[in-house]
């Protein structure tokens, strides 16, 4: 009966994200979740090392061994995730494209479109510059139509999907000048993965709010080159990430310099009409700020923003769950669109 | 014995700053807690309302009525601090300067320099602007000598601490343009104070991160007149205050144009002249970020900056706890300087 | 298109319980949420109210006043949810079920048998002991069927679900004695209800674990006489309520003298028996304890149990969501069986 | 001027125990703080490691290496704290003592006074019997005089403190049977120390609480054998420890059937007699219960009781600081008393 759904698998199922797709896809109506891998935890019932989807996931669900060339040849799957840590998702996405399966990598590998900036960034030559330019960078209410026939989706970053889904449209339309953006963003500290790290202690994290990665965290590579690109020219930010107490949820606050003209009105006339009628942006009353806790466990991003006369600068406001609009959930939301299902399946 | 040292009293204990002035002037060494004022409690014993000070407190001190006259007639006294609403403290501060007492005022009454800020930030004309006048601002580490004959210090605001702490020296030497500055902070939740409001909710609040009072909180008033100072021309910001889900700790993060020449090494030595030899403040090294975590309990602001040569911005963080060196622990400070006492004396 | 549907109405839904009730029909597949009542809210947009359900919940849904005589008289309604303070709910169940409404009744009103220990834990006497009498008291894995029949159920409360499932097939099968049973439950401060109140605050209750409501807490009646019921017996316990520093769930720790021959494989088998084949029951090995975080925002309940030797007791286990299985989650469970509808319908 | 102070040395004082231990001895106004130990970090300044402390600590003060010989041969040493891991502190504790120190053992490895009961909860036989035999385990306020004369002191665990303080007094004086104890705790994350273990994770403790090592968890022995000292017979008890989420803090209730002619007044009166004048004891009214809020940071320890008329059980409630007065608190406590400088120096 499953089998004329589209079939799916997960690779590297381990980390708060994998886990987060387990969940979606186990319960998605019109997707089957064929395969999830793990090299260490083959053969375990999947239930079993993610008590909390019990009841949600067959029992019968394990684990499978990771071997790109044994899933690139499996026919019977369709569209395989990489969850991945950076820089390993590029030797099974090399596999996977060649044995035609559709390929959503939520790794950074993929994300940047300059093999130069990935350099930078990443302290190392990109693997596979080929395929770094055949694949696309997908924010669906952001990217434009024509996505769909890359071979490969790299699915964006928590910090960059909350800063760039409110900006893009305002520089597209020439509502911001471009210069002078800076960016503070908080995040929940699953942001940082499932990284046994003593700075990741409970103890050490609770009651606790800092600054890190200043003032060069490498997804400000991404970030700039997608605001470039909606700005037809060089935008370069200050991002200042910090970790907040609370497990998700990222909340932006952006000031960006109005353009001679614009007005709050325009702004929020341009984002009406970029992204009003989307169905996971909830455009907020000037005035009322995003809240990660109304956004939390939803594939929701929530954006709002004032003008500031004193100093001519728009303040803008994001808020969304960096497991979900920032890393599974929007995911699975590209993947609807790629094999034309209801974008909202199996995400409300 | 104890009527050798000098007799302080509490005017309005009930909220977060009043508890930590409580505790702090219970503990003091060379200061005696003569009284604790409240008109809803007067007659039960401090202990009873605030249980965590069982064995620091003793049994024998109870509430007494908050009659500004009589507090002003008690010759036994000779430093009163004023914890009340803002709005409040003025008139009791008009009584008990006639009286002849020090008053340390930690509401926003007297913190403002300017009459016609105050009334355009508060919504109303001052009350009392010849006191305003003789009033000083002080934070101790940044406020020239001189402060000590007015008959009325104004404690700073929590948010307003964080962020002229570091930046006063250095606009004041030249190392910030003083243009285009944008301070981003994260406040514990205590910095609401004990207001019984649904947003203040446990269940509200925990697991939730937002931005509110865009653009124009009341404390950028405080920020920007003492910055002007500094710089000794009008300074204008913008300030994006932020709850975070955590009971105390302030985290500022301010992002400040260098000026033509300046460099990470010349803010540090201007740091390190200024601010080096103060006993409460950490001058953590470039690419080291405070947490509020390390600060919170301590009467500490850690500071530390990088420069991101890519936009000619210094990145400049600081933490504190809201409650101690953003309240109660720098009036006690103010105190100890005030009479004389070892600056550190009950603060450590 | 939706006509054919039930169509459920939700009478008092501005705190945590209904607010899950809101979310849990607005997303329901096979159950149309036709009307959300709220005297205070009347006119408002439902999503204004609960932002966080935006683009889950239609913007069209607008709260409407709460007139128990004209919901009685409307006929498009088939059930209808009461998530009132106790005490209000009475008046509203009245009329409801005089007009043919199936009431599933979330407040303390109908969970009791007996009137006189109404009387004695509420302090009143009961308002309708004759619809008190019809009514059900519903947990759909322990409740044996005929339940149906009755015009009114009322669902149980959040402490109680976390105990009496684990218990009642124990107690009905001669596992446990049912002398000297003692049970502590550690509940989410949403557990409250959306009170506003000082113990509420957020810097109150975070980093603070405290018991409460000892020795007799309201849900105590409501425990016994389930216990009591399966046992065939008078049962008599200890129950002791604590408020955790956490947004939501129920961890239950149950210290149960083993009844002479009985063993934890006994438990176990009674245990696969009885709950094995639940859909929302998850039974672990023993020596494996639930956590509330691995339940919390699912409807299911998880349950684990040791034998200690050396003092002839079980130590029995549980984990739920206070505000899903503990609350709106198994009201929906309840009109699912109720309906006709899969138990799991809405719920996965 | 400081020579004329006992000198004393931290041993291990990497964890969260070291940690508070640092913070009492470096701000103990009798005491020196001469060394503070650490294999890994020797040559580290402490501050460096301890951010926290900065302003506390001396920027020379530095770790240094950590051999027992060592520490032992050198003469300006006066105690010695060994916060070691389990098994650890022994092999140090036999060096210092030969050497003449006075040894406080933060670990467990002294803790009990049956070598049989070593072997039984910690796997293996106990290295050192007869510095076993010549060890005193002190609660201050329980342990009766003659224990300075003791060689090495075992500073009790955390749960054993929260539960044998209120208890031992109660068994003593015949308030209770001893029989079918129930003992159930709630702490915070730290308890587990410094452990770099996923289990340990912010997002995996937030939000989560969960009950572990059941039924017989390590620190029941110790106890088990100080109740049955009290009672002067044998006591076995339930013991259920939870993790909730929270960075410090125990909450203790404890149920306790009620000896004939027992009652409330007769329970407080003991408690009065045994505990009422001591400094680190709260002693609160029957019905208000403990809040680990409201002693942490303090070396107190808080407790209450009821009488359930329908068990004829008290229900006992406690909460202190598991590093405070579960720890290092109590540790300096001890060396205050042992020493002969007033209980409550460095602890208010």
């Amino acid at each position: 009966m499953n089998s004329m759904k589209p079939q799916a698998a997960i690779v590297g199922a381990s980390g708060y994200s994998g886990e987060e797709l387990v969940r979606l896809l186990a319960g998605h109506p019109l997707v089957q979740l064929a395969a999830v891998t793990s090299r260490s935890l083959a053969g375990t019932p999947v239930v079993e090392h993610m008590p909390k989807f019990r009841g949600l996931v067959s029992p019968e669900l394990k684990f499978t061994a990771s071997d790109p060339a044994a899933l690139a040849a499996d026919d019977s799957l369709d569209i395989v995730f990489l969850a991945l840590p950076h820089g390993v998702a590029a030797e099974y996405a090399e596999a996977l494209v060649a044995g035609g399966k559709k390929v959503i990598d939520l790794s950074a590998d993929f994300r940047l479109g300059s093999a130069k900036l990935y350099e930078e960034y990443y302290g190392k030559a990109h693997p596979n510059t080929d395929l770094l330019e055949k694949a696309a960078y997908v924010i669906p209410e952001i990217t434009p139509d024509g996505w769909q026939s890359a071979p490969l989706i790299a699915s964006p970053g928590c910090y960059p999907t909350s800063i760039i889904t409110p900006l893009a449209p305002l520089l597209k339309a020439g509502i911001l000048t471009g210069k002078g953006i800076v960016a503070n963003a908080l995040s929940g500290v699953s942001g940082a993965g499932k990284k046994v790290d003593e700075a990741y202690l409970f103890a050490e994290r609770a009651e606790s709010a800092k600054a890190y990665g200043l003032p060069k965290h490498r997804h400000l590579s991404e970030i700039e080159e997608q605001l470039s690109t909606a700005q037809g020219d060089t935008v370069v930010i200050n991002f200042n990430p910090h970790l907040a107490p609370m497990r998700r949820g990222i909340a932006s606050t952006i000031v960006a310099p109005a353009a001679e003209g614009a007005t709050i009105e325009t702004l929020y006339q341009c984002w009406q009409e970029a992204l009003g009628n989307k169905p996971f942006v909830g455009i907020l009353k000037s005035g009322k700020t995003p809240d990660t806790a109304h956004v939390t466990g939803t594939n929701r991003i929530d954006m709002s923003a004032v003008y500031d006369i004193r100093t001519g600068n728009f303040v803008i406001t994001s808020a969304e769950d960096n497991l979900l609009k920032g890393a599974s959930g929007q995911a699975v939301q590209i993947m609807n669109l790629w094999l034309g299902l209801p974008e909202t399946a199996g995400l409300l």
